[in-house]
């Protein structure tokens, strides 16, 4: 590698002081327009780093932001990390990322490496299987925000953004049931992770309000769920006697998976079973027939998420960040032909 | 924030002294393996970071690898990603990441930060409007690598990593032809793009090879093709005098959105029009028909862009990197049942 150019390369090179090229650089108004636009262009053209790194280590701050998701694989985490990445570049700010593949394991060590790299704040969305957060103290103890989205931590001390997915999956289960269904299943990943807990609860209290009774074995959980799940549920939901008239699935592409298997075994959907997504993914809407589903706003989640993380590190006296527990996002139900029994 | 913990500290907090704990820390085999347990357990209570900051000053490493996207909210994009991380982390690199939105000029300021910020190399998919490359060469001139992947520099001199999308283009269209198809229509992005520009070029070719003419209108050039242009590219297929009997989309998204409003419109798929998409999305294997379609392998691409990266970092001497122009991966043609218009 090359030797590092320094401001008196520049100025050997131009005939000026290493003064005026350091002001130029910093553009400082006692330097000509003409002699800044000179000296601007030998910087480039001579491959100059401005020495950030070494001012990054007197100011304690990186400009890196560090985002740990279960999987990049996915449609929705795409989003977030899309809205994410949108405000930290805005506000001058890097993304750094890693993926804990659903293991508590690999998120301690990711969170241990973006702790060593001084990372300014961290963004999470918890692995399946976490069960404590205590590798998330050292940033805690050092006043290095963090926030959780999506996944987050069931605690008081920290903050998460996420919608309300107790509510959203009630309002789901609710439709079905005015849809005329009496024997609804749920399907849902680990209840370890806080969405589908909540989710488990949305669809429990329906029931329990509407006074419709439901068995435990109505309830299918899934440690991955997704495209590749579809035909496993469908042979679990054919040998129910008798025959759910409902499905309420927690994510669009294992929704479209199914919806696919039992058209397959003959069942009509939406007259034989009604069908229920969640995300609002672009698959919901280029299946046939449509996927009603819940919009989950990953997109808007990740600018929210960030904006809150970089509002945090501009006012460090600020305690909004410390005296906020949970932020909730907007969410809705859209109705469209796979749950519509009731023709209008 | 607090100060930071040293050494010192953690030294007085245990009575013993600061070079122990320094050994401890370095794992030097001098330390017992209970002071050793003891030593990480109070640095880690005490929110101890190692210092990798300032030894990345010395060392010229960040062990930060940037990536540029033109946009992360993407299937394919997300897969290469997925890849891309999970060799980084393995191999102790983070992946610095930021999104060009398909714009060069954001492309060109992502491309500065990321030089200022010192990451040991950049990998980058270029935005669909770039023209020039000159914002790579501060790379090229202190030596940091650079690795295209997907969408590939048309240059001698940059190395890229992606598959033959002229071959696969043609495999494609020659399956259309072989299907009885005699009026292809093609959907593409900007020719601008490496990867749209070869289909495009595969689509002719194997229309020349057989003896197959065609008109410019039956190459539809969009900004964005994605789902949401399935209604205007219907209109402007449904216009064409005769319709066409075959349609080879260059992504699946848009693809399946295409078959949509066709179907709406009475057409049948495959018998009226053959259709071919593109990438094997999950949703090519969701709608109906499923749509035969070019497997391209984004995750293995990822993987591949970056070991060939670190490989090149672990070797700085090795000129294989320097001496290597394009790296090709394979893909195949999965034939399903949009385009089978001979049944077997």
């Amino acid at each position: 590698m090359e030797k590092d150019i320094t401001i008196y390369d520049i100025a050997k090179d131009l005939g000026v002081s290493p003064t005026t090229v350091s002001r130029a650089l910093n553009n400082h108004p006692a330097v000509k327009e003409k002699t800044k636009k000179k000296i601007f262009q030998a910087a480039s053209d001579m491959g100059y780093q401005s020495n950030i790194f070494a001012a990054n280590l007197r100011s304690k701050r990186t400009n890196n932001i560090g985002v740990i998701v279960p999987s990049l694989n996915s449609n929705f985490q795409a989003s977030v990390l899309a809205g994410m990445e949108k405000v930290a570049n805005e506000a001058g700010f890097n993304l750094v990322i890693s993926q804990s593949l659903e293991s508590s394991e690999k998120e301690i060590a990711n969170t241990r490496s973006m702790f060593n790299s001084r990372i300014d704040g961290l963004l999470v969305s918890l692995a399946s299987d976490a069960e404590n957060l205590a590798h998330f103290e050292p940033f805690h103890k050092r006043g290095i925000p963090v926030i959780f989205y999506d996944r987050i931590a069931n605690s008081d001390s920290s903050t998460g953004v996420t919608i309300d997915n107790i509510q959203a999956a009630q309002i789901a289960t609710n439709h079905l049931i005015d849809q005329g269904c009496k024997k609804i299943v749920h399907v849902l990943g680990s209840t370890k992770v806080s969405v589908y807990a909540d989710r488990l609860k949305g669809y429990k209290y329906a029931h329990i309000d509407r006074n419709i009774p439901f068995e435990q074995d109505q309830i299918i959980v899934l440690s991955d769920i997704n495209e590749e799940a579809g035909e496993n549920i469908v042979n679990q939901i054919l040998k129910m006697d008798p025959l759910p008239d409902g499905i309420f699935v927690s994510n669009d592409a294992c929704a479209a998976s199914c919806m696919n298997h039992l058209k397959q075994r003959g069942i009509r959907i939406p007259e034989d079973m009604a069908l229920v997504g969640f995300n609002n993914e672009v698959i919901s809407r280029l299946v046939e027939p449509k996927i009603t589903t819940i919009n989950y706003p990953g997109f808007e989640m990740g600018e929210v998420a960030m904006k809150n993380l970089i509002n945090h590190l501009d006012e460090p006296g600020n305690t909004t960040l410390h005296n906020t527990n949970k932020i909730t996002l907007r969410s809705e139900l859209l109705i469209r032909e796979s749950s519509l029994k009731i023709k209008k």
